[in-house]
């Protein structure tokens, strides 16, 4: 191959590169989109995507960690794709956010500090065994299914359009912790008890996701409120712990204010992971 | 939701499940084919499919440590879909292998010794920088390209299914690494000193990966010789590297014998990481 020919190579799947992260059929808003044509959100949209994509973004990073230490290799493969949409979700709303302060997803990503990150609790908690990560999922991507319809709804149709996207992907995350929970919790003595262990550490956190904040309140019309999701997402969960010989377990709740940067000891580690690479390099091109 | 509406909700997404590895749009044949309607291959073809299998799942535990630690978040998805990808190679080529020995792919996986794998040095040494896997991303990518090419013309139809699938894949693999590899051998002065230090890291494993042995010697018409596609792989590479202000380094070749279940001291450590967790749950249902 001569070198204009490997110019030409190179011209040619510059479109290939255009859709290296393979968008799944059916969405229609990519972050570059956003970044190109995107409208300029006003400060608080801006804060609300923030939140919207920290939650995607951490817990992607909680999910990606099992791809190469699932039970089974099928499973490593469906972990592996939910955490790559989850990621997709965190780029759409953190580009979208950026675009109100000048800033790239991957500043946001990779240059904010714990204090200026805005997830929820339970998305940083450690993934423990196999049983914590399904019980996480499920309690999430009930409440994310119920919050992106939702959203489709909002008067932004920035964060409307992302939400129509992410919608879809998530209904199939929540197939996938409905089936897992089931199969645990009917499956042998061990499983069910380690799925009472998961409710028990998990539960605490469940409180957070529901609480109304500035942030929400700011925003008639174009934020959902959490609050108003909790009765449809316990008469959702309640339903398939009963299925799967389960039950919410009364513990207390943790004071957790991931919202307004008040994070549990473990988001700076998982963090430090995360942001290492990029700060190794500021404005190198890798 | 009652428990009956539950269940048959439960009922309709096994569907869902049963696409829950999302494959790839053109993907012919998926391991569940195989598994259930695949023709049982004899030994020598088995043993085939297990090189291929086993190259195919050490890179893809290698690449799927990218997935939270790149230097962008784009590239944390493209990195994290390539690995899913050549993961589901993996799981193709040992299901195929398996079905002579009455073994499932996580058998396979998760159930052999160190000495039992049959992988190629270079799919297990470390990652190293960013420059490092994408070098290893190169050299593999552009022989993997070659040989499933020519695999699609194998007498063995499942064989040459499973590559006519990989290849198209592969494909878009290849062309990410040169895309890299000429960005950052372009780039920096650092960024050039990096993909240097990373051909001189990885060169030494390129003679292991042409060398015929006797499971290649076995199959004429159904396997392919790996040195005959030498010629081709070396007139590819040079041309990327020459593009990329590179040069093939001049160090020795070390005496590497993945095939013949001999390797370096870096598998044993990706194995105990990689099978824990099923090993741990012998039997259970997780």
């Amino acid at each position: 191959m001569k070198h204009e020919e490997l110019d030409e190579a190179l011209d040619s799947f510059g479109d290939a590169l255009a859709s290296a992260t393979r968008v799944t059929p059916g969405n229609a808003l990519r972050p570059e989109d956003i970044a190109v044509g995107g409208v300029k959100p006003s400060e608080e949209v801006a804060q609300y995507a923030l939140t919207l994509g920290d939650d995607a973004l951490i817990l992607a990073q909680r999910m990606s960690h099992w791809i190469s230490r699932a039970p089974e290799l099928e499973e490593d493969v469906a972990l592996g794709n939910i955490a790559l949409d989850v990621l997709g979700h965190a780029r759409s709303f953190l580009t979208y956010a950026g675009l109100a302060w000048d800033k790239t997803e991957d500043d946001l990503a990779y240059w904010r500090e714990e204090e200026e990150f805005t997830s929820l609790w339970i998305v940083e908690q450690p993934n423990g065994h196999f049983g914590v990560t399904i019980v996480r999922q499920l309690i999430v991507s009930i409440f994310q299914n119920l919050l992106y319809k939702q959203l489709t709804e909002s008067k932004d149709e920035t964060l409307a359009a992302i939400s129509a996207k992410a919608v879809k992907e998530v209904d199939y995350h929540r197939d996938h912790a409905i089936q897992w929970t089931i199969r645990l919790g009917q499956g042998t003595e061990e499983s069910a008890a380690k799925m009472r262990h998961a409710l028990e550490i998990l539960w605490p956190y469940v409180d957070e996701m529901f609480r109304d904040e500035e942030v929400h309140q700011n925003l008639e019309g174009i934020a959902v409120l959490p609050s108003t999701l909790r009765s449809a997402w316990e008469e959702e969960i309640t339903a398939v712990l009963d299925a799967a010989g389960l039950e919410i377990p009364s513990t207390g709740q943790a004071m957790a204010y991931g919202r307004r940067g008040e994070h549990s000891e473990h988001l700076g580690y998982l963090l430090a992971e995360m942001q290492v690479l990029a700060r190794k390099h500021p404005g190198a091109s890798w």
